[in-house]
């Protein structure tokens, strides 16, 4: 029996290995983890099942610009590795704040809803703003013995920097301008709050809790909003805030634009001089623009989309093949890019290059 | 003076020289070339400006079904490699063959439409076939001094496996299979025709001219047809054929399916397999489905397309990260793959192994 005991013991530990050294995975008790490329958190597997948050699809109903969701949800992973190494820690989408207790916060505060982080409506015609517009907790983990256990959480929250409203149903929307010390202070008040909440509850009350503040851009922008500032917090009330230096630009700058949406004019120069190098190469073409991100005043990514009618599979080819070679000889280098080659709204080809990288990959769509 | 000519020289041939470090590019002349990456042929760059076919978007037109164009345009640059490697030769879009040639070959034969390749209609009640519909014509380049020159030609034939009409205008359609016999001995005619016709055009007296022919798919097929032969000919009749045994197939396979349209039970297996893995992983996935191709008998290569709704960047990241090690784990090994993940019919990521690599790439679509 003991025999066999050890042979079965032995196929396990066998198994668990050959699991393990698949990928960059390990296998722990009843939790695995998705894998993680270099940079990355890998995440938690539960049972076979990717454990999503427990305020699933609270914040993709919260914003009417998707890309105020798409930045404030990668910036906030940015954020945390500033404080959660990807190599230490493992990333688990929410468990504690569930899309009921997300909800409330989010709303206005009333005898119905004491928690509402927002204020009171007060008077229609003159209403006060709705500041925090979106909260989402992202929970850090180490493998200790056979589980995981929970070692760190970041909580981003998402300030309104425009506030539409109506004075009365279907009258016309106006809008209230939110100034950036306006935004940083409902911030700063939104975190203290959260903060103590989060730390009545006894899972959480020992853990670093960061916490990011995100303006959020307003819904005509073409480009996300940025973090501002964050805290990393052992106690209960919110410590000293670090600043945070983004800046977010469509490219190319129109001609009357203010610096506040723009890029530098160097980098505009740089991608003017891609742009009108592919628009001469191929005819008809329709769109080249571009996303940036500045971090402390340098260029720090840029996410390109060229958008043309192709005749053929040749032509995506052999366009796949010259923007590669004009992106490296083109665009600033050093930083990561991607660019994006579509044509009818259905991508064809994707060129990029990786964070430290200086080479271009790329990979056309095809089809039997 | 000609000390500062030959500085001028000396700065061109400078110029030149760095234009030609930078990829794998030459300049020739008023010619440079798109770049390459390995096994793919370069495509000429005129002036600045890619030399787009003189029959630019007829073939866009002539199918109902676009799978048929992307597999056919495919598959017929696949087969210009057998003959003209990608080392030695240039690709060039067609520059022999205008649309008005093109539409006129594609056309009924008639007093008005002489060239026509297909017969004429007759009874309305019930119409001859037209079996012939797509051509395409590719360049083959070689590099000759300061110049390009026509080293080679590849014509593609399309011919319908199925042929729909109508007795009468708003009546109900009807489908005319069309053997695979017939479908072979049709595309043998045209090629005739079209070799006869090429060998008139002076510049095309001598070079090779390769002529591959493809059997259409239906229109309401999820893949496109192959190509099942074709002659490298260097005189004025065709010589003789070459067969090509390639077969698309639709994973994962319905139950009730012929050998026909449907994968390997082996691959097919496998597939499920990895689909059964994903959907268990991922709460709601809506589809998992591939293109698969096989090339005398063995699986050469899939295009695979995963559906979801996801709730966050984080979900879109820790997928992609599960799908890139499942996919070596589970899919068939040392073919090339790609995984499209996408959400609302936009991509959201892409996960691929190109052909002679072992390990996947994957690159998430992110936004500022």
């Amino acid at each position: 029996m003991k025999v066999k005991k050890l042979l079965i013991t032995g196929s396990v530990l066998l198994a668990t290995f050959i699991l393990a050294s698949c990928g960059k995975s390990s296998s722990k008790g009843n939790y695995t983890t998705t894998g993680s490329s270099s940079g990355t958190y890998q995440g938690v597997i539960k049972g076979g099942r990717y454990r999503t948050s427990k305020a699933r699809g609270v914040n993709t109903s919260q914003n009417n610009n998707q890309y105020n969701l798409k930045s404030f949800e990668n910036g906030l992973t940015e954020v945390s590795k500033r404080v959660f190494s990807t190599k230490n820690y493992i990333f688990q989408e929410g468990q504690y704040l569930s899309s009921d207790t997300i909800e409330s916060w989010l709303g206005r505060k009333s005898s119905s809803n004491p928690n509402g982080l927002n204020p009171k409506q007060g008077k229609k015609s003159n209403p006060n703003p709705e500041y925090i517009q979106q909260i989402e907790e992202q929970d850090y983990m180490t493998e200790s013995g056979n589980s995981l256990k929970l070692k760190g959480m970041t909580i981003g929250i998402g300030i309104n920097s425009e506030y539409r409203y109506q004075k009365k149903t279907d009258g016309p929307y106006y809008t209230k301008k939110i100034s950036d010390s306006e935004v940083e202070q409902q911030g700063k008040i939104a975190a203290a709050k959260i903060l103590k909440r989060l730390r009545q509850r006894k899972a959480l009350k020992n853990i670093p809790i960061v916490i990011a503040l995100y303006k959020q851009a307003p819904d005509d922008s073409l480009v996300g909003g940025t973090f501002f500032a964050y805290s990393n917090n052992k106690g209960k009330t919110v410590s000293s805030w670090t600043k945070l230096n983004y800046r977010n630009a469509v490219l190319p700058k129109a001609s009357a634009e203010t610096s506040e949406n723009s890029g530098s004019s160097t980098d505009n120069d740089s991608f003017s001089n891609f742009k009108s190098q592919v628009q001469n190469f191929f005819p008809n073409l329709s769109g080249v623009t571009a996303q940036a991100q500045y971090h402390n005043g340098n260029l720090s990514g840029m996410h390109i989309t060229i958008t043309t009618q192709f005749y053929s599979q040749s032509e995506i080819t052999s366009f796949t093949q010259y923007i590669t070679r004009a992106a490296k000889r083109y665009l600033p280098h050093g930083i990561p890019i991607d660019i994006k080659i579509q044509s009818d709204s259905e991508m064809q080809a994707v060129v990029y290059r990786n964070s430290g990288s200086d080479n271009f990959q790329s990979h056309v769509f095809n089809s039997y």
